[in-house]
C-alpha cells in the first residue's frame, strides 16, 4: 500500500510515518519507483505497536525506539528485553530514604523475589511508602496485601509472553505488557475502589441509579 | 517557627510555600506582627501532602489544589472525595472501541463491580484492552487474573481508610492512596517481573551474583 493508505488504516499522520522510519521505529517501505514506496501489514502492525507505547503508554519517541530496537535484535535475551522495557516507562523518583528501601528489601525477602540491586521498581517503591507513612496507619498490612496480589499479576504477565511462539513475538509482548500493564491496573482500580466505596458506605447503590430490586419468587 | 525554617524542614522553598498559599492550597501562616508569619506542624504535614501528590503523584497545582479542597470540605462525603481524586489523576486516554468497553463491562458483571458510566477507569482500562489486542493472545485470560489481583487491592485500599479516625484524616488517606497507589504498584510490579522471569527463564539466579548454594548437612 502507499504511505497514504498506510496513514488512512493507522491513524497516523505521514509527517509522523517519515518521522519514525528516520528516528528507526519504523522499518523503510519497499522503494517500487521513482518517489513511490509500498508497506505492507508489517508496518500496520508495527505504526500500532508505536502508537500504543507512546500514546497510551506516555513513552517519549526516544524510549519508544530503544525497546523497539531491543525488540528487533534476535541477539538480545527476553530477560534482558524485561529490563530494558522497565527501565523506559517514564518516573520521576524522589530519592526514597534507607529505612524505605529496607522495607521494600524486607517485603522481597518475605515473598522471595530476588532482583538485581539496580531494579527501578525498588526506588520507585520506597519512595512511595515514604509518603504514603504520612497518611496510613498501618502500611505494613496494606503492603503486603498489595504484594500478593502483585505476585498474581507477574504470573500472569509472564504467562501472557509465554503463550506467544517466537522469540520476536515474545519480546513485543514483554514490552506491551510492561508500558501497558501499569496503565490497565490504573483503569481496573479506579473501578473497583468505586465499586467497593459503594458497598461499604452507601449498600451497594450507585448515586443516580435505582437501587436493584432483589428477585421475588413467582407467586403462582 | 518562620517560613524559612518551614523550608528547611520540608525542602520546599520560601516561593514555592508563598505559591501554595496564594493558590489556597497551603493555608496563611498566623500573623505575629509586621512582615513576619508563624507557621505550625500543620503547615510541615500539609507541605509533605502537596509534594507526594504533585511530585510523586504527577499531578498539576490545580489537580493537587481541587482534591486538597474536597478533603477541607467536611460537606463532600468520602466516596465523592474518591471520585475527586480519581478524576484529578492526569491520564491521556484514547478513545476506546465499543468492543473493548463492552469487554470492560463483562468484566464488571462477572465480578459485580457497580460503577457510575461516566467512571474514568473504564475508559482507561478499555483503550489499553485496544492495545493489548495486537500483542496478547489470551487476553481474556489476563484480564480476569489482573480483576481478581485488582479486587483485592481495592479492598485493602478501602481497609486503610477505614482504619483512619476522623472524616478529615479518612479523605486525606482516600486521595494519598488513589493517587500513589498506581505508582506504588507499579513500583512492586517491577520488582516481581524481574524476580519471576529470573525463576523461569534462569533457573532463580539473578545475573551477576554467584547462585545460591544449597545449605549442606554438617558432616560431623
Amino acid at each position: 500500500m502507499r504511505i497514504s493508505e498506510l496513514s488512512e488504516r493507522t491513524g497516523v499522520s505521514t509527517a509522523s510515518i517519515k518521522y519514525y522510519t528516520r528516528e528507526g521505529l519504523l522499518p523503510a517501505g519497499e522503494r517500487t519507483g521513482y518517489n513511490s514506496t509500498a508497506y505492507g501489514e508489517s508496518h500496520v502492525a508495527r505504526l500500532r505497536l508505536i502508537r500504543a507505547l507512546i500514546d497510551t503508554g506516555g513513552l517519549t519517541v526516544a524510549a519508544a525506539g530503544r525497546v523497539i530496537a531491543a525488540i528487533d535484535d534476535p541477539g538480545i535475551e527476553l530477560d534482558h528485553v524485561f529490563g530494558i522495557a522497565q527501565q523506559s516507562v517514564p518516573r520521576d523518583v524522589t530519592p526514597p530514604s534507607a529505612a524505605s528501601v529496607e522495607t521494600v528489601r524486607a517485603l522481597m525477602r518475605e515473598r522471595g523475589w530476588a532482583t538485581v540491586d539496580t531494579n527501578p521498581g525498588i526506588a520507585l517503591a520506597a519512595s512511595v511508602l515514604d509518603d504514603l507513612a504520612v497518611t496510613h496507619t498501618d502500611l505494613d498490612a496494606v503492603l503486603s496485601r498489595y504484594a500478593e496480589a502483585v505476585d498474581r499479576i507477574a504470573e500472569a504477565d509472564l504467562d501472557a509472553v509465554a503463550a506467544r511462539g517466537d522469540r520476536d513475538q515474545m519480546a513485543e509482548t514483554v514490552v506491551v505488557g510492561i508500558v501497558l500493564g501499569d496503565v490497565l491496573l490504573a483503569g481496573l482500580r479506579r473501578i473497583a475502589q468505586e465499586s467497593h466505596t459503594h458497598r461499604r458506605y452507601r449498600g451497594g447503590v450507585v448515586p443516580g441509579r435505582a437501587p436493584e430490586t432483589p428477585e421475588t419468587e413467582d407467586p403462582t
